[in-house]
């Protein structure tokens, strides 16, 4: 996994969003010095996500806690996987069940039903990919566990790369104008995209100098057109609404990238289960 | 809406999750002077959730921008319908408007979810109620646009009620000392539920004084024996991946509520947009 | 002691208000590498509370600081009682004295003064509770130490349980009204507690449906009258300006707990010193 | 008051200590419309100290709360004083009472027992001054109501200032080897003070250039001579469990300065109340 | 300036640093009451940078303070240049002055620093651009202060962009090597650069389709047969060492980007002062 | 090293200045499991200051990473000086790079330039101080690094002693003012300097008790007449754009300090590499 610097203050905002003035439950039924053995495990079908930040969540509240992984992120799963086995404080891992159950079943919704999609995708040589339609704090894990799924990653936030919406362009007056300003003011460094909704923006964009051209709702056969326009002066994103149904058209028309808010806006959780075995 | 203080600096580290070191399209292209109006609405059927916490939003970025709602928290909307007008720093709304429409879509769509379910649970006289699978860092949003959808809330975390799940019960050795251990920490102002699989254990429960009774995964049938044998002398809690297709079969057995993870935990985001006016 | 997650973040800033830019005496009179070991002992007797925590105070300076507990919370003190032995950088345990000392003797006050109440209330079966009346920024803490002095707690905060004073039934326009919305509002797992301060109160709130009802300020008199109205169903609670004169005769009249605010808002501290012995 | 930069994030830690995940008292029964006006006032003879600090507390719950102050820091309060009024949102106000009027009770007791103290010290020209024994994070507050209360102030932390202690002379291996590496770590505008049991310790002090010399534990009489063999060279500070019995026999020794632990480590809560007035 | 979400946070961790406990000189000798005005003015030649960023420091101390920039961002300033007129609060304005008049320093240091350097490079057609040798901390207003001297912008850290060093492809196995790596880990919105050292480098650079080819420490002839063979299919930045006396041999040669790291690394000061006006 | 307690927070603030949502080169680049060693190394003549600062940089990144001073604080370098190996995961050393070295080469040159004018001073008796012309953020890095260079301290902040300036002067009314509202605040533990520019100044000034009294911008013939005139009642300080050039001049008057803003405020980075050696 890639090194999230930070993560551990978020984990740790997050338990202390569930755990607040104590784990009233475990703190009275479990003594201070029980050891347990739990037994973390899918019930159903997907990919999995997550199994580092799980192991953490765990190790956040007490570092003795021993996580050992029996799966990696991007295996798949079925109902019978057991993902890892967690031994140490009892309380520890009954406080941070929840914690960390919550977050693999996210992260690995996220991957399962990128999975589904990156796999309509490829035939086609299509890039599935992310937007920024993820849920507020998540950011950086949704878009892991995008990747775990085999899908790839639309810029991280406002900061590292520019994305010229239809608003920026109305407010800037014209696509031509938008570029100028754009190229006025990115660094050598920054890549530039710009939204189009027609032929005639295509056309614009690339006289302006874009990177990357995102065709916003268009129908397959004008994304075609598009493309051949465009014919590798610039990246071509597909965007807007595509999902299950429509992805394989979308691909199929040459386009080199497609964004789908949905892996990170609409997350079916994967059904992911604990249990506690010995004491000691 | 309750006063949900520390919500503005949730709202911060999820926009410096965005902005990061700066927005640079739009830094790029829209002068710091320029105003504008904005229109937000909604682009399917579903409840509305989330109106203050989107003009918050804005606020965070400029304290001068007007946010005007149309509709409030827990109204109807269907594809025609203007959620709020947005007048102000044409910068702060374009920065903003990512993170604002993130929480409104996945907050209403909570509502709407939770507003299905509810009408199916409410002729049996059965309150439908949420769970801790909630969004990390999400919590009070998600059990917020519960209510609003017309659901109730469980417990808000581990902090302020005690729930002895099946885990706490192995440990404890079984529902009677857990219960004891239970009461003999709680304050006199804690209500304490317990989970239980079987109607011994709805004895062992009632025997041991629990206020809350929660039958997990109990066929109906089973279910409406222990509704009978419990007899009003406890709360009683139906739970265990109750959906759409089996919620009324639960509400007729005649418990008092009934939990649903999925209203939190598998959110599909309602389709809501912003669309940029007239400039100056 | 019960898991406090968070603590460790409270100690760091209370060291950082006493350390500032830096203990310029330790920094100027003790090398480095300095070890040495300290002896910490009461001088004078009372009730320890708040071990745990000054060790970690210490080893919050210095990871590699061994502190040994001699004696637990709970335990008597009298003035010849080592409490425990710290063992380490010098600087580290001269750095951190103050705050480790401040810790224990305010806690061990708290554990103190509630041990001798306690006390008094035990031969007549009822239960002595803190408040909310704590020292801003030790509510955990205060309240750990009332219950190792054997006292229990009230609720933790605002958010835990619902305790409605005369100030909201003023609000609502009388108890009855107050009582219809806090069971509107409240969520099954919640306690209502309500403030009276007379027996036509205690039948409103005894109709209102109220799990605890509080005397608040109530000659023992009436109290008792009152613990016969309600005859169990439900909890007593005396309130308002008890200490160890009036105490007996509220705990006599068979309420059920008796909270008093002094155990928290005015604490002697338990005097607690710091002795460095052998230096290398 | 003088400028407390960083009390507001102090302020706000403490009414999330208390609010946490939500006041549900005063949620479920004020509409978060109502306003009200609400009194402040005392109960009990003393010198009051954090009018403006609990000014603020409301502000930061809604910053329409009106608080107007009828009486001033420092000013003599009994059971008849108006202390404050209090106008605005009705959750605010009952929101933030507790948190407001713990601080207040706090402060003034600290204040009031420091006014009887002075009062003992004044007729002998000797100041009375605190010590670092205050409660953790109070450390600016409880340091500020001392002067309110007439005292003045030590050291504000480790930083300040040197005070060279039992346990530094003991690490540096005697009086004279201490003052030797103060002084050369010592910015010139540094202050040195060391604390002596005896008078061949003034003496070494006075010899090793100590700024202050703090008489510990002394008897008066060893004490008038300490003050005389100094003579005027240093700064003489008394100190060592002074309190109100034994305070006016170490002023008549002459002594520059007289330091009192438990005006801030034993605090009695001054008795503050607030009632709220009409609603609307 | 561009929106710099989070700078109120920065600039009030600064505060802090210099404030801690209190400005104790201010508060002795400045009533809470009193008024002035103040004037910042230049004290020798060269360019403003961070007016905006003064005013912002006066306004945390006080919202009142009314902060009048005289001059702008940009703007040329001799030794008579008035910058601002500063209005308010007569603590507020004496205990920000230095935090202020720091940062207009520091800042202004680079922007003049830039402006001579980017003079030089201009006839030249090459852009002068920053590195991340900024002050830690200071990352943004050094790259903003960059652009006020009328330099540009590399990448702002290591989130934005790609840039492969010598020690990455040490790591990598060669520029082949790494290229493949970064590009198949790259997202579609990320610019690629890399450092080479020869023209075979350039060659392979070429080859491995970066974006961006950095000449590091090439002599000019060289650097120009690089400009050369690369012949506008990568961008060319010159880098390595380059100050007043390289760089228009650098410029020369027909890069197109020129990294200066000493623009932000080793920072002179611009004399700045403030005088404080009439009083009231 | 002094204990700089909090500076791990500090380097981890500037960390996320860096890394943002992550280093993509090195994550593209270099595999979780690489181990490298890196060697840091001067390559210009100078003081080292700040290895303590860079090895905890690695730490925080990865607890295992094993960094070996070659040198230390204080020690001179040139060209060929290595100063530290790193040893441990390639990931944390390459992340962690330009962190640790902008820190060593910051520092190092306030250490460089410092122990430059404390030389021509020494002969003289004269102590060479630093000022609150700091970097924002970097103040005690700042002035450890001074000390390091054979400078001493003025006071770290507004916080622990006064310095009256002109400013407070004018608002004051005069010096006798300004020193009486100073003495009446100040605490017994607190030192008193006042800025004067005239022989008239010096004389109110010890006719007011100032422990300290600074010549501001004064010749050396009249700060000579000063130094006389105080004989030793006070210290003196000399202040005002002293550099290389009229240090000397400043020195000879007899004054016991000088202090020199551009040590900190104007500092040249020390040129310091790191070079990544051996693979597995």
């Amino acid at each position: 996994m890639d090194m999230l610097f930070g993560l551990d203050e978020k984990l740790t905002s997050w338990l202390e969003e569930d755990i607040g003035s104590g784990d009233i439950t475990t703190n009275a039924i479990v003594a201070p010095e029980m050891q347990t053995k739990a037994i973390i495990h899918a019930k159903a079908d997907g990919v999995l996500a997550g199994v580092e930040v799980a192991a953490r969540v765990f190790r956040l509240l007490d570092a003795n806690v021993r996580f050992t992984a029996k799966r990696a992120d991007g295996d798949a799963l079925d109902k019978t996987t057991v993902i890892a086995e967690v031994r140490g404080s009892a309380r520890a891992i009954l406080t941070g069940e929840r914690l960390a159950l919550n977050l693999l079943q996210h992260m690995s919704g996220v991957a399962t039903r990128t999975a589904k999609l990156a796999a309509i995708a490829a035939p086609y040589g299509a890039k599935l990919v992310d937007t920024r339609k993820t849920t507020p704090g998540l950011r950086l894990l949704d878009k892991y566990a995008v990747k775990v799924g085999g899908g790839a990653n639309h810029r991280l936030g406002l900061y590292d790369a520019m994305l010229i919406k239809d608003n920026h362009i109305k407010v800037a007056g014209g696509i031509r104008q938008a570029l100028e300003k754009a190229h006025a003011y990115a660094s050598h460094m920054t890549k530039i995209e710009i939204e189009v909704e027609s032929l005639e923006g295509v056309k614009e964009a690339l006289d302006g100098g874009a990177d990357v051209i995102m065709l916003d709702n268009m129908e397959p056969a004008k994304m075609a057109e598009a493309v051949k326009l465009i014919d590798h002066r610039a990246v071509v994103e597909a965007s807007g609404g595509i999902d299950e149904t429509t992805l394989a058209a979308a691909a199929k028309t040459g386009v080199d990238v497609i964004s789908v808010g949905a892996l990170t806006h609409s997350v079916k959780a994967l059904d992911i289960s604990m249990d506690i075995g010995e004491i000691k």
